[in-house]
């Protein structure tokens, strides 16, 4: 699939800034990069996390935190169904099909009364990221967009992607073989939510890096993608819904 | 945290080769390295599968695959609960506390007849690949055992952390303020298993990767830790058990 002595490289873009509606996302990454004296390749990924998407996509809502309820409210009206409630805390699935707690809506690195929303449509703002950027370096690269999920059973969050373009979201290694020649059956690697997660880890949650740079990534993965189409689990199929 | 410059990088160990039961897994690792020209420093992470964990432990049982149910009847003896099941497929909870398909009883890349099963008790696993490590080496590694579950809603694999030594599985950011001063709350990121899912992008499934290399995480993150005592989720906490 790659080279064997391929490695990754994971750059956090720092610089970014505060970001306000409107704002050109692609146009500030290129400037980070600069800044930094790197650039656009093709093949890279770049990940960028929902807070900062949102907020160029104006996808703010007013909230009166201090008003009891006012959140969940606004929780339950962002969710299509409730799977489990205890107390302020909600695990909800939300339009798009994501079961995640309190429908994504994030009042953190959000100014004091707002909330920020999920995108509409996270695999459009990635397909529009990844047209800015080509637009800007002529680079063809992956988009990812990432948010911070729990999960059952297993303490902790970790990034998972809710958006792609341009970089597959799950590769299916169904009908390779393995080492000793038996073959692979249902190996679906899912790469989005692996490069979601690398990007993390340079960008800390206590500090303004919104977005970070994957380098090295094999030129298979590169193709038209979805999450929503590859990654959202049909209700029929699921065990847990 | 951490430098905002930081960047991370990820490296395939290639040539390990099969592993044996009472293989010595460090020097093979320390071998792969040093035919690589790379040499392992203090702050390294180096991320294993459970695999060839699994082998070089012995924890290898013969199961006639051909017999209807006999895998079946295997996953139930290594299982301590069945969350679900349908057909072939069981979602069971292990004594150690993971909730995964087939007691995550493995029988791609064994010998034919054979079935891997998971490490009895993958951190202390860990803490002797760790001890290895620095006995050959001087050097002050984490050490992570991988492997590769499936989730509810998302489709697609992620490998997650199921033993570690000398890294943190879960930072605790709660108490932290935001870039706006607001605290943030219930911010534990489980960086073991975003590390063991960068390492899976560069180990592939259908490959003799058994291993990687992650140089460049922050110097706070190394101490001593567990995934059995930081990442089982209890019984009592969780909303989906």
């Amino acid at each position: 699939m790659h080279d064997a002595d391929a490695a990754l490289s994971v750059v956090p873009l720092t610089g970014i800034g505060e970001v306000q509606p409107g704002d050109d996302l692609p146009r500030k990454i290129v400037s980070s990069l600069e800044a930094a004296a790197r650039h656009l390749e093709n093949g890279d990924v770049i990940v960028v996390t929902q807070k900062v998407v949102s907020k160029a996509e104006g996808r703010l809502v007013a909230v009166d935190a201090g008003r009891p309820g006012a959140k969940v409210e606004l929780v339950e009206r962002e969710s299509v169904r409730v799977l489990r409630r205890r107390g302020e805390l909600l695990i909800t699935e939300t339009p798009h099909g994501f079961v995640c707690a309190n429908a994504g809506v994030d009042l953190s690195n959000v100014a004091e009364g707002y909330a920020a929303l999920l995108p509409q449509d996270p695999d459009r703002s990635a397909r529009r990221i990844r047209a800015g950027l080509h637009r800007l370096t002529g680079s063809e690269v992956g988009v990812i967009i990432s948010d911070t999920f729990g999960r059952p059973w297993r303490r902790g969050l970790t990034d998972v992607a809710i958006g792609c373009a341009g970089i597959a979201a799950v590769i299916d290694l169904r009908g390779s073989v393995d080492a000793n020649g038996r073959e692979l059956v249902a190996t679906e690697v899912c790469i989005a939510d692996e490069l979601a997660s690398a990007a993390e880890l340079v960008m800390g949650k206590d500090r303004r890096i919104p977005a970070a740079l994957i380098r090295g990534a094999p030129s298979s993965w590169f193709r038209p993608s979805s999450v929503a189409a590859e990654v959202i689990r049909p209700h029929g199929e699921d065990l847990f819904r």
